[in-house]
């Protein structure tokens, strides 16, 4: 089934909110999201800022236990601005300059999708001649908690959250533990680009049109958000500092290669030391982002047998 | 001019030993280096292990205050095995999955450099079909640190030193600030590939055929080892934790943007927040390393006229 | 007014959760806590492990912005035994070494409140003879957090939750934050005694006799929780890692300096900076907890008549 | 025997230096030290500022893999003032706090010996009554580092260093692990008292007059710096961040108590979790420093015959 959703109210808290939508394993939802401030596709303000979340969709097979997949199959700016602050966060400089630093503007962004890029919309000269390639995301998206809980969007952990991360955009699989029945699917926070780290604490903030399908794997465990892409298998870590969340994402890779791909210990670490990328996501947030990655590429080369059993 | 260098002593701190050799400004040297353990291009043990470096090269022109710039024209394994280790960190893993590793060994792999690829020599089941391309590098270069001191090659800071950054590939440019004078550059610890973070301790540790040339910036005051590359502007900050070094190198690009492209904090937080690229060096020496870049086709969109001043 | 309060059921979040008692500024309360995993005084499961909390308690007047102050009067452990785990966690102790610690078990302590004195049930030799004296505290209690979260007694952070702070005995106020209307105050996880850090991941856990005060402070805004004993000021900071958890204790203390003492920006560092103690209070749970301290004796000597308006 | 010594050079690095005086174990040394900008007891700069040490003493008997035991029988300023920045280093402060803080200024202290009190020379109202009991110590001193380094004394390690722990007073005996011939002890940096963690950046910077007593414990084999005082054993790690700084100083304190105490593991975690304590010795170096320290009345109490064998 496909289903048209039009958000009417918006949570700043992922937890076990009343579901506004019940689908199934393979049902596909075309949606929309407000920007990181509740501003929507036309400027207006429709949901209370930090994050606000479009959702949560029940997802009918979902059981704690499980795995959800998310498949996004767009993510498109509805509007043609963005904006975002014009400062470093402190935590990426050096203390002692950043004691130097102007405090944070707002400054605002056309976003150009026909073109596919984006630029300053009053640039100061030195940056009078910049576009940049738009590379459409979603910050924010992710699961109920477990235990229970209800945590604000402005950070996130193994049920997702506020990841921030550039490589979530339209054609990438994520995948989540479920916690509680239904898994209750949350999702905004789009971004038309953004660089690694999110560094100045925004990424071009904007509102979206997404479409997405959703997969229940029974009985399917993991620890971390995972995901799939065209060239690689990713794992995302969430925590502070960046060594913690580095180390989760490196966990649950190693898992991965152990459960997935039937590695042995040194034959994951053999791997992973002389194949691994990582990218930063995340190194503003309440929790950092680290995402541990392996190259399709490589992980074809995998003993076959072992992975047919 | 150009230089052939055949070593026959090495340091395992780099500091103000007696220099080697004098070059000038523009020389070029050819030279070897050992692997990790001071083995050699024959498998001989050359050298004490940890890194044995060669050199120091004295550049004549370098004063405290300069910068020098070493160009690596070639940097090719010259022999047919490396060594790695093969078990993860306990840095890079959730510390109860750490305890669980089993202990680690090393292991050897066959290199073809004329295939351009890597595999290992008595590979178990799960990586029996594996081939990684060769990407030769060196993970431990610099020069003399400041105030007279001599370091440890197993670590690194502003003077470089144990980065163990797999982007230093030939085609690169290094950029160092200059302390003591003649700089003294060293050079060593070559790796025939690596991923991201040395996340076993080692990458594949082999000796070098190398080929570099030296130039000096006189007056140029830099921070931390900055570097070039066809696609990249970049700079490495060398600390523990990551967050630290992430520091170092955002603030070396931030000054290099505010220096070499007249950018105001405005524009360069803009173009980071943006644009910036991160990766993680290496997260296993007593400094971990962290590289900030800047896509060159980015940096050509910035005002011309002011760069031109 | 004095009330008494037999807890049927207890919470394993902090949050919004329905109050089972509403009191009011001035207002006494005796109750009594479980034990981490939900044990009782008889030793029998009364509630889910977790740090299960007694509570919430609805304090009429407070409002958001407000501050809670709680007085303890008693902390009394109310049954003979305790438990603890035995072995060092790894975020503790050097990853190599951490890697060959054997698992953790459980081991029970004598609690002899009569004598004030703990020592293991069944001592292995070289423990035979130790006996520690009891200092009992609460490891985990506080208000709803902000923004209508509900948050794991497992961890911690501006509204107090599981610090384990082996200061926070009998005689010890605390100040909150208050996030929601009346407060809403959780009080468990007994600790018989405990030594710096929770660094077994446990102190002696036990039920316990609770006797405690409130009072509101009407308007007055603080950002972590505060505290003041015979001896002390202090604050307590919540977060990973310990550089964090400590920035936050002292940009509290450094604000208290500010409002409460009429402090200059230089007063206050130079104050802090040869008289601040600093206690490590968990490096265990999900946030670490320290607490920043300044003895009354210097505080005492603090300008008077800028005190006084 | 006992020496005395009047130095008439400094040096910056610790490291291999030409030993200027060759003592024996047993003997005692009698000798000054200027302040951390290289002012003496007249208030002339004697010495290039950052740290200057008085020595190395070169110890007859110490060779690598003994353990240097370093009395301090008395540690006295020598002159009535001393000085201190004015400001709180952004590292102990949230991020965004401390980049609204001034920038920091020298100020001066008046240092009464005889009274045993300090107070600001040109307080501000807010600190005209202030006055803090004296507490002096050196923060700087340790021995040569191994493998040949020399390391700046603006920093620590393994061999001691600029550690500036507030309990190393009169009345302590310090043990360093010797990694050349002779060990070659250095000494500096006076500070007539301090806060926990230097958080400011400088104790009560002061020249000091000095009287030390050595022994060598042959064979014996630490890992980083242990002290003893009247009322506990402790150990101190050095490094970055806190984090890593407190698992270096609790490793060592579990290697005390395996080798000193012959505790198993399980005992040694039992003592540390209920009986450790930790001091922050400082968050403003280069390295961070933890202390671990466990009080004697615990330790006495440790299964006698074991720890006789």
């Amino acid at each position: 089934m496909i289903y048209q959703f039009i958000p009417q109210l918006y949570y700043n808290t992922i937890g076990q909110h009343p579901p506004i939508m019940t689908i199934r394993d393979g049902d596909t939802v075309i949606t929309t999201t407000v920007d990181a401030r509740g501003w929507d596709n036309n400027g207006e303000s429709a949901a209370t800022g930090g994050n606000p979340m479009t959702g949560p969709f029940y997802v009918e097979e979902a059981m704690p236990g499980d795995t959800l997949a998310v498949k996004f199959e767009s993510i498109t700016p509805n509007r043609d601005w963005a904006w975002t602050t014009n400062m470093l966060a402190p935590a990426v400089i050096e203390p002692y300059v950043a004691a130097s630093l102007p405090a944070s503007d707002i400054v605002r962004w056309t976003v150009d999708v026909s073109q596919g890029v984006a630029y300053l919309k009053e640039p100061s000269p030195g940056l009078a001649e910049l576009k940049l390639p738009l590379r459409p995301f979603l910050g924010c998206f992710g699961v109920a908690p477990s235990n229970g809980q209800f945590i604000s969007t402005a950070t996130s952990g193994e049920y997702g959250g506020n990841m921030d991360y550039k490589g979530l955009v339209a054609g990438t699989t994520v995948y989540f533990p479920v916690s509680s029945k239904g898994a209750l699917f949350y999702l905004g926070d789009g971004h038309a680009l953004q660089g690694d780290g999110e560094i100045i604490g925004t990424g071009l903030e904007i509102s979206m049109d997404v479409r997405f399908t959703v997969s229940v794997q029974k009985g399917k465990k993991i620890g971390w958000p995972r995901g799939e892409n065209d060239t690689h298998w990713f794992c995302i870590g969430n925590a502070r500092p960046l060594d913690q969340a580095l180390q989760h994402a490196t966990t649950e890779m190693y898992r991965l290669l152990q459960e997935d791909f039937d590695l042995m210990s040194s034959e994951a670490s053999l791997l992973l030391g002389q194949a691994v990328e990582y990218e930063i996501a995340n190194m503003f947030n309440p929790a950092y982002s680290v995402v541990c990655k392996l190259p399709k590429s490589v992980l074809s080369q995998l003993y076959r047998e072992k992975r047919v059993q």
